[in-house]
């Protein structure tokens, strides 16, 4: 069945936020909804009612992006960082390259699956298969395309060496083909298209039972995995020419092309990767592109396609392995390895998951590392001994800064992230070996005795109940050795919650202050004029209106 | 088939930190070692191959949970948050409540499933069977319990009287049956105990096909299932009586424990709610109380079984039905509602989770909404204007502190949290409308132009490339509206990770500042006398170290 897709491109035009994402069916998403269809109905007894349940999921995978879309879910798509996306792209390039040895090799039969193994496997499988002279032409048009790309980087004005390269391989493939009847000797040609359109098909969508759940189960699954896969495209694109794309306008404009698209005999489209890279790569600027491509391929199928006959599929194999290798972005992995040796892990992760696994694994592994780190971040936060730097009253982290000094008898401590139940334990136990190792250094340097702690709030964003419970095991901890427990600089939300749970009135309101300079000095003052706890002091204007 | 565990507790005693675990078997690893057994081997046809599956399974359940021990896994135990165990704790209670009716209700047939659906559609589909004996009796001894605590409760020298409660009544109610002959008349008593203890099970285990793949299966799914409830019970008891539970030491004891069990005719243990909970409430203050158990229950087996033969049921039930209900923390719940809404809600969720779903997806609903949160809090960061408050060179967030007030010409900002793939393109957004909003008001105002754009990052504790790219773009923003972007504290990792990506370069070394005070009065110094970007100037001392 020759499918053709007219109406999506038009929509995602007037409607979608990316200028670079072609319109067009996925694999995945294609073999997934036969796989799901074929459960229910025979595509070979029943034809045309398998044709129709494909609209009707297609309809309702629309429904459900858009939806997504109007929920205002779009920010899922920041899940996908940068160092995904290059790893993402990188894999995906790698797999449609592996995916044109069939053209190239002139294969008859080929692995639907995606990963390196299957393709390895079925290459080499059947090295009695492989033609050598679709083989050598393939080689010749791929080293023509790239050197017009290397000319046309190394000479901007000759771009249009570069975009004209695709077309005349086609022309001269084609010529050379006719000329030599190359397709007698072991070349693949197109061959024979149908010319015409689709007819619309709204009055082929199946609302009724028995197979609606089915249609509709497969639209949601279906949806979904075109909608990840349209999205990481577009971004990863949008990320290469530096500009925004937003999420929910992304997906209501995938979602109303689906829903069209279910209306014109179209089933699901998404923006694939291979098509979207060869619209960038021959230069495409904008969402227009989608509209020039609907119309020529309409011209084409209506007038043209005789012309295409002969042209030899190995062409368009190199047209594609050409415009992948300019998407593998080595370089920006070398930056992410310099930079950020975790960044690097995840960029892997998904190059190594898209490859070896398939498109969802690799964006599933990648995402999920991703998020690993965020949460050890909150679980596991940094503490700091902060001390003064001469000549101010500003206090700093003594290992960022070595001339920074620490105040004697007072230790302050800076808390790097918001206390939350998945660090307060971590958070007490790392306090109370701060207090334990001061009070050791000081024992055996002979120094006067440890007095204060003053906890410095500045980062921490915000406090749970947890977190709480934790202030006031750490009160506890400071009590019993006779420490005084002062607060500097907490946040309105912080200090919200820590009223409401009554831990000011614990901890003293007088004992919590502005900045630590004006904790310290409070602290300086009662050090050299009495012993803690003894007398209250009223040094405190500035935090009534905390 | 009786099950006795004797050798657990005393492993758990001497290796494991919780004082309050009383070790014993699970209804629901049991339910699920007998299904996932079951389908392998029928019990009935072969009872002894079944008996040693169940060991074997028991063994790799405590080889698992030991190797996650011992590979320091344990944190994953901080993800139970406070908030999550105060649900848990109630849900549970109530579930083992519920579960009592049977007993209270003399019903012979009860439900295996554990929610309250189920448990009330078994209680009312045999309103016919319920025995008025047995639940008058029943409501009398609760009566009695609850007046003991409650005396206890109010006069701290009355404790034993709560302490004696349960003995008590099984004395009394044992008697009663005795000398009345109640058991004839629906009150269900324990009847005959078979005597003596188990032999060793060593040589049982089965290591070798075709059941091992299924015992080890078995073995990791019930271990991990345990463990979660063991180290929750263990955590929840710690919290009443703030102490503190070592996460690795825990699944090391739980482990090792079963392992031992397996060797001795045990099946899979861990600490269950119930019984740790009658152990609480019977004033149990060291793992020594499961040493002391495990001791009783030996004598008991050997040579005092007779003596319960004619102990009602009822008085057990009515016994743990007491125990539960001082162990529903109604007070923790509007503590976290007054506190923490969100707070409020993990903890709702978790006890609607184990009370209408299983303990499992309680535990699970709760730990992903408390997840959610930590992600949402790093995905949707808060930014703030900072104003100077009077008299002083410290700048502080304006909502906060009414009285700070913002510096003509310079725009101040500080960002609350790290600055990851997740909020990276929030963030861009969010200072950038900042920016507008500023120009904005400044131009209706009619002061001077905007010029400098400060970003205060003493509470940006990480970056990643995402973030970095971010700041990238944030310096495009601000060079096309002629602003210049400045600094102001950065932390050691941002400063390096934003020098290796050559940010630093960009920016220019002499716009980083030590602290916002020191960024302003640079801007203050150039904005009067001269335009920005038209000369550099060399007030950077502090930060050549940065």
């Amino acid at each position: 069945m020759q499918i053709q897709v007219l109406s999506p491109p038009l929509v995602y035009a007037m409607m979608g936020s990316s200028r670079d994402l072609a319109v067009g069916t996925v694999a995945v998403a294609s073999l997934l909804t036969a796989s799901m269809l074929g459960n229910e109905v025979n595509a070979n007894e029943n034809p045309k009612l398998y044709l129709h349940l494909a609209f009707t999921a297609t309809f309702f995978a629309g429904v459900f992006q858009a939806s997504l879309g109007l929920l205002r879910l779009g920010f899922i798509v920041d899940f996908l960082s940068h160092a995904t996306i290059v790893g993402f792209m990188a894999g995906a390039a790698t797999v449609v390259c592996l995916q044109q040895l069939k053209g190239i090799l002139g294969l008859d039969h080929f692995t639907h699956a995606t990963d390196l193994v299957s393709v390895m496997r079925s290459v080499f499988t059947q090295t009695h298969q492989w033609r050598w002279e679709s083989a050598v032409l393939g080689c010749c048009f791929l080293f023509f395309l790239l050197i017009a790309r290397y000319l046309s980087k190394r000479r901007p004005k000759f771009f249009w060496i570069s975009a004209m390269g695709p077309l005349t391989s086609v022309v001269l493939g084609s010529l050379l083909v006719y000329l030599t009847h190359a397709e007698r000797h072991g070349v693949q040609v197109i061959g024979h298209l149908k010319k015409g359109l689709n007819p619309p098909s709204f009055g082929d969508l199946v609302f009724v039972s028995p197979h609606l759940t089915t249609a509709i189960k497969t639209g949601i699954i279906t949806g979904v995995i075109a909608l990840a896969e349209g999205i990481a495209v577009g971004r990863s694109f949008a990320m290469f020419k530096n500009y925004h794309i937003d999420g929910n306008t992304e997906m209501i404009a995938i979602g109303t092309m689906n829903i069209v698209g279910s209306c014109t005999s179209c089933y699901l489209t998404t923006g694939p990767f291979s098509r979207s890279a060869v619209n960038f790569n021959a230069g495409c600027k904008t969402a227009v592109s989608n509209i020039v491509m609907a119309l020529t391929v309409m011209v084409t199928l209506l007038f043209l396609t005789p012309l295409f006959h002969y042209t030899p599929l190995v062409v368009l194999s190199s047209i594609i392995i050409s415009a992948m290798l300019g998407l593998i972005d080595y370089e920006a992995a070398i930056h992410l390895w310099n930079v950020d040796k975790f960044d690097f892990i995840v960029c892997i992760s998904a190059y190594v998951g898209v490859v070896f696994g398939s498109v969802e694994m690799g964006l599933v592994i990648a995402v999920a590392i991703s998020l690993l780190r965020v949460l050890l971040f909150v679980a596991r936060p940094r503490t700091f001994i902060l001390g003064n730097i001469s000549n101010s009253i500003v206090y700093r982290n003594v290992e960022q800064y070595p001339n920074a000094s620490t105040v004697p008898g007072v230790l302050i401590l800076e808390i790097e992230a918001p206390i939350y139940f998945a660090n307060s334990n971590y958070l007490r136990e790392r306090i109370s070996r701060w207090i334990d190792e001061e009070e050791d250094k000081l024992k055996s340097s002979l120094e006067t005795s440890l007095q204060y702690v003053i906890l410095d709030m500045g980062a921490v964003g915000n406090i749970d109940t947890s977190g709480i419970s934790m202030f006031e095991e750490v009160k506890k901890i400071t009590d019993r050795r006779g420490l005084k427990l002062v607060l500097a600089n907490p946040g309105s939300e912080v200090i919200k919650k820590l009223n409401k749970s009554k831990f000011i009135e614990k901890i003293g309101q007088e004992w919590i202050f502005l900045t630590v300079g004006e904790a310290v000095t409070a602290c300086n003052f009662m050090l050299h004029t009495c012993k803690p706890n003894s007398m209250k002091h009223d040094q405190s204007d500035a935090y009534n209106n905390v």
